[in-house]
């Protein structure tokens, strides 16, 4: 095999066939072939794209790269669910604790923030205690016993996504559809589960902006999700503001608990109702009206928010020490009018700039600071009302960067629908 | 300025300003932005292209990385040749002392070979003794003295490019013509002549096949050149077998001496004349016809010759001492017809395997070996008639692929002209 022939095949637009594809990855994983040419291929597949069968292809060299976790001594069906990531995105506090308290296992391994999105291990960490590294024995134990786990993914799982997601950050190679397929789907398939959803983001603040470009991206990720027989569905929803009231890693974890309690904003709470709906409906093999039916009465009943404490508890958290920044102020709005539009990436990056993400992959982060946003599109603001709460340490946000994020018109918009599509 | 936000305006098809393309070519020099970077960046532009400004744009940054020679106290205008390279191609050897015997002062810097095609130094180093790595100084010394030099490119001249051109050997990025013809004319413009002659090869022994590409390619860099004021023509020429009758180092100096003595291969001579012409013509403002007139006579008086001679002593050569290959053996052909095409490249890399090139940047070579072709397109062979003359040390070529790199057929077809067009 010689990889400069296959760059030039994907770069002439040809079909890489199954050999030229398994060979680059496992070459690469092994130091045979250098980032520069790994880097250059990317480019060609991020330009000339890739079709289904080679993307199946590259999810299964990508997983083969590893371990996969093995739940089949657990009982019933285990069910896995994704984000291609969104601003505020807390959603998987939320979910994975209804549906684990309406008795379907969720195994689940999650990534840390990059940039302008936060991953779920980052908001765990923001509790005192939370494990998330676990051994491979720990994690199945632990869905065995509780029926719930969310862990960072090890470095024996898919490590050729570790190596080309770093490069990919650095190389302007991350937007690709079959790159972000193939990322997703081998680390889903990795972590054993039988059946996945996944939620897809379309809108501004979302990895791909595009929503043509979206419902391929969650297309893809079906069809490769059946190629490897785990049936999956995939949600469209909403990124055009940030899910939820809060951003930074604290503040979103203290959201979660309020919306288990039954509290939270409506759109979240919708969107992880959804979620939770067609997991347990995947999970117990029963439609999906009385799947949310219970997942309706486990927040009602504090069934999911007890799990939620349990799984926290099991895995070293305490939930009475989220961490917490010292300071806060709120932001004013200095005019009047319906919030048109709200600039979710602007704000995550006021977040970023106070420590509450990674520009850098090893870059540390402050898990208390943060925004409280306290208006969203549709809703009517007057002279001095205030937009967002500020939580910060040492360095404060840009008020005029979260002003200009907020766009005012005179009359009211129609409201971005939450959920656009279901892919199956 | 942001690496990653350059590579993927490209990427995205979009015109990359002078900055960011100044920004890339400086801070990949420096070791700002890594191989991977300017890998992926490279292939953007591979597939995406680049126009005339943004070529320009690459042209002078590279220029810039590094000296440019200053030819100015040289009295008269001072002509450079390129060719794209070819297998076989001897041509400097024969038409610089042309030019040079000719009285049009001759400065040029020639690369190694690496691949399929040869280069014009590696040529030269199979005369024992002959200095290819002379300073800057001694370089315009001797066009002051002698009015011909041939020098390898030194690492002050274009650091740039010769960090990218390693770079795009390994990562699948060489074809490319707004690369190529910026890798070309950096290198040009640097070596400080006043005019520009190129031989830009087309067709299946070219890196650049398509004959299209290579008018475009042609165009690209005539239209640099007369951005930077040199005055450049490009003559688009035939590479659909080996020019001349020689493939290897020591064996394609002693065709070239041959044709400098007046007794060489048609085509091959041909074209010697062809380009001393324009060179010639370019360097004197005098017709074509004239400049014509003048290297038949230079070659007719054995003038050529002696600058050549004097040349090859200058930088320390001794052409009674050529590097040879012990052994030697004819390849036979088995059928009768009309030769119809050859595989110049399927020869070349018969060569190649008996170390008359590079594989690898740093593979060392030997000048002894190669290939004397005894038939060509259009001749009639009978059965047992000689087609090849192998010489080789160690290793000997394989006789059935020299056989099948050549095609016969019943009929003698039309022969393919030697230059298809001038580029002005």
């Amino acid at each position: 095999m010689n990889i400069t022939k296959i760059i030039e095949n994907k770069k002439n637009k040809k079909i890489l066939n199954e050999d030229e594809i398994t060979y680059a990855v496992n070459a690469y994983v092994m130091g045979i072939i250098s980032d520069a040419q790994m880097a250059s291929l990317l480019m060609a597949i991020c330009i000339n794209g890739m079709n289904i069968e080679e993307t199946y292809f590259l999810t299964r060299a990508m997983i083969e790269s590893g371990d996969v976790i093995d739940l089949s001594n657990i009982p019933g069906i285990k069910v896995d669910k994704h984000s291609t990531g969104g601003v505020g995105d807390k959603t998987t506090l939320v979910v994975a604790p209804i549906v684990a308290s309406c008795g379907v296992s969720v195994a689940k391994l999650s990534g840390r923030g990059l940039g302008h999105t936060g991953g779920t291990i980052d908001k765990l960490e923001s509790i005192s205690g939370f494990k998330s590294d676990l051994s491979e024995e720990e994690f199945v134990q632990q869905v065995k016993e509780i029926g719930i786990v969310d862990a960072q993914q090890t470095k024996d799982i898919v490590p050729a996504d570790k190596k080309m997601y770093a490069l990919r950050d650095v190389t302007g190679t991350t937007r690709s559809v079959p790159l972000i397929a193939s990322s997703i789907m081998s680390k889903k398939i990795a972590a054993g589960a039988d059946k996945i959803i996944l939620d897809v983001k379309t809108g501004s603040g979302a990895l791909i902006t595009d929503f043509e470009e979206s419902v391929e991206l969650a297309k893809m990720m079906v069809q490769i999700g059946k190629m490897f027989k785990k049936e999956t569905i995939a949600v469209i929803t909403d990124m055009n503001e940030p899910l939820g009231c809060s951003i930074g890693n604290g503040l979103e974890v203290k959201e979660a608990i309020k919306t288990l309690e039954g509290n939270g904003e409506k759109r979240l709470t919708n969107l992880c109702l959804t979620l939770a709906s067609y997991m347990i409906s995947m999970g117990k093999e029963i439609s999906l009206e009385e799947a949310k039916k219970e997942a309706i009465d486990a927040l009602a009943s504090k069934r999911a928010l007890n799990k939620f404490k349990e799984f926290i508890s099991y895995q070293g958290g305490d939930l009475n020490n989220i961490k917490e920044a010292k300071y806060s102020y709120d932001v004013c709005v200095a005019e009047e009018g319906y919030i048109r539009d709200i600039d979710e990436t602007s704000l995550a990056m006021e977040c970023l700039s106070m420590g509450s993400g990674r520009i850098n992959k090893d870059d540390s982060i402050n898990h208390g600071v943060g925004m409280i946003i306290k208006k969203h599109i549709g809703d009517y603001v007057s002279k001095g009302d205030v937009l967002v709460t500020v939580y910060y340490d040492d360095k404060k946000a840009n008020v005029e960067n979260i002003l200009k994020s907020f766009m005012l018109s005179k009359t009211k918009d129609e409201e971005f629908p939450l959920i656009y599509t279901i892919i199956k």
